[in-house]
């Protein structure tokens, strides 16, 4: 054995393949087939090459830090990606600093390229949002996580939220339903305007028009407001797309105040699936994403940058519990 | 004006009191009087010295990052500790480092005292952790946060957990229960230990024994695993005190699959207040800690710490909802 460890080009070479898709193997990427990962996974462990090892090599080198930036700490969502990266970064001996940026404000772009962490995982991104583009001049590596910007030469790992939207309002479809509300996520984000040309785009495709709609943050609040004003007419929707799941939670409450019994008057779709979607009280049908994959594919992509740009896109999953019926007759 | 920025014992002198006093007053420590807060508070103003600012500059002189100790990243309780601990390091330009070790492994000792960060706050401290003795030994600058431990000292920021216990109880017994179960948290932390202690008291007070109990890790899981053992038999309790509002939730959710109803045939008591307690489909009956407050305290102690070790209790809170009515008939 040689001294000095192994590199990722050693295992290309083992393994006869090029080093970017050693590292797409080992990350699980969806475009490296299964008896490539296999050659590629059987090389890495025969070299004694494996992923925390990679992670610590770095660490040693640089600062051994990685920041991420998040806006909602208080969003179920996020925190449990958080806890995903946090897990996946310590295990590769990394230390994970937390960052909120108030809107992406460009000037917290020092607080990130001043040398105390190696690289950054920007989770809630605005789509006009100058950060990607000033870190990329800079050279500083970072990814998108659950977020993607109009920009080719981003790397960024999210679901296909478009398609994820279609599914949601699919699921309404099949059960019957024609008078189909939306409360969507915000639209200066990548999820809150891809989920909502998906649920339109099924929409339309069936020749439905949509039955009322509202905009916000993607919190609790934003859901509960929007249900009590959608669902508190005399004409309203039988059933209910939620841009995510807290928006979905806040909704179910406000049905619940209302006195509307899900699913027998109200269909509610959510999208995520965060561990309170399956609690008894709840079960809510909902779109999933698979965090624990993309947490890992977003560490991989910011301690090890590729070469060029790549954009990860996983394929989203309908859920289905009980709050998705037929109509009321 | 002096050319250096003012100091807690400018401040002291100016307003007539000792420098801890100043400290004290300007984190609402209840031990200062209305009056002495705010003299010192005006105090503070003329000189301009403010607690942003103290951060700041000591931000300055370290390196500007303190670390957080936590174990449940996916504890709802804890995210919205973070969130406050996260927004009030911010305010004074410190970053928020964290760290989830295993189970205190002592190891973890030396990362922490590595140089990458001024002080610590550890959230999940076990009773017998070595951690806090180890710390102190190296002079390195930490506090508990909603711990304590059996050792005068270490600097701490708590609620009365006992009294926490005993208002729980006693909401129970005031509606007229006399068969009480419990779920308590692990009687290796002292919250565990010191809401047991609490519950105990109460009841013993009332001449009435605890009628089932279960111990297990502050989860959903442990709330509803045994709240389906111990709502599951013929003699069932007709009320439960929760150790948090997690494992509440968790024995909430069992009770609707139980098809039991709450509160008409179970009450339920929890503890900490989370966000989720007041949702509709929720409205939990539970002892409020005032996280705010606790966080704020808690960055105020390690960023400038007491020159003696300080244990700041707080007081406890019932907050009365749905969950608890009388036993049934």
């Amino acid at each position: 054995m040689s001294e000095r460890p192994p590199t990722s080009h050693d295992v290309a070479r083992a393994a006869g393949v090029s080093q970017p898709t050693v590292s797409r193997a080992l990350r699980g990427d969806p475009r490296v087939t299964e008896a490539t990962r296999e050659r590629v996974e059987q090389a890495a462990r025969e070299l004694g090459y494996v992923a925390s090892d990679r992670g610590r090599s770095l660490a040693t080198r640089r600062t051994g830090r990685v920041g991420v930036v998040v806006e909602d700490l208080d969003n179920p969502f996020y925190l449990e990606l958080l806890d995903e990266l946090h897990e996946r970064l310590e295990r590769g001996g990394t230390r994970m600093i937390v960052f909120t940026p108030r809107h992406d404000d460009p000037h917290g772009l020092e607080r990130l390229v001043d040398g105390s962490i190696d690289g950054v995982v920007l989770t809630t991104t605005f789509l006009d949002s100058p950060l990607p583009g000033l870190l990329r001049d800079r050279g500083f590596p970072f990814v998108l996580l659950n977020r993607v910007v109009d920009d080719d030469g981003v790397t960024s790992c999210s679901v296909d939220n478009r398609l994820g939207g279609e599914l949601g309002a699919q699921e309404l479809l099949d059960a019957g339903h024609r008078a189909i509300g939306a409360v969507f996520g915000p639209s200066q984000t990548s999820t809150g305007r891809d989920r909502e040309l998906g649920v339109r785009a099924a929409l339309r495709a069936a020749g439905v028009a949509l039955h009322g709609m509202r905009r916000g943050p993607y919190t609790y609040e934003t859901g509960h407001a929007a249900a009590l004003e959608l669902l508190g007419v005399d004409d309203r929707p039988t059933a209910l797309f939620c841009g995510n799941d807290v928006i979905a939670l806040g909704a179910l409450n406000a049905c619940h105040r209302l006195g509307l019994r899900v699913p027998q008057d109200v269909s509610l779709v959510g999208f995520d699936d965060i561990a309170m979607a399956s609690w008894d009280l709840i079960r809510l049908t909902t779109i999933r994403q698979d965090l624990r994959r993309m947490a890992q594919i977003a560490v991989e992509l910011v301690l090890e940058p590729p070469a060029r740009p790549e954009r990860v896109v996983l394929e989203p999953e309908v859920v289905r519990r009980d709050t998705v019926g037929p109509p009321p007759a």
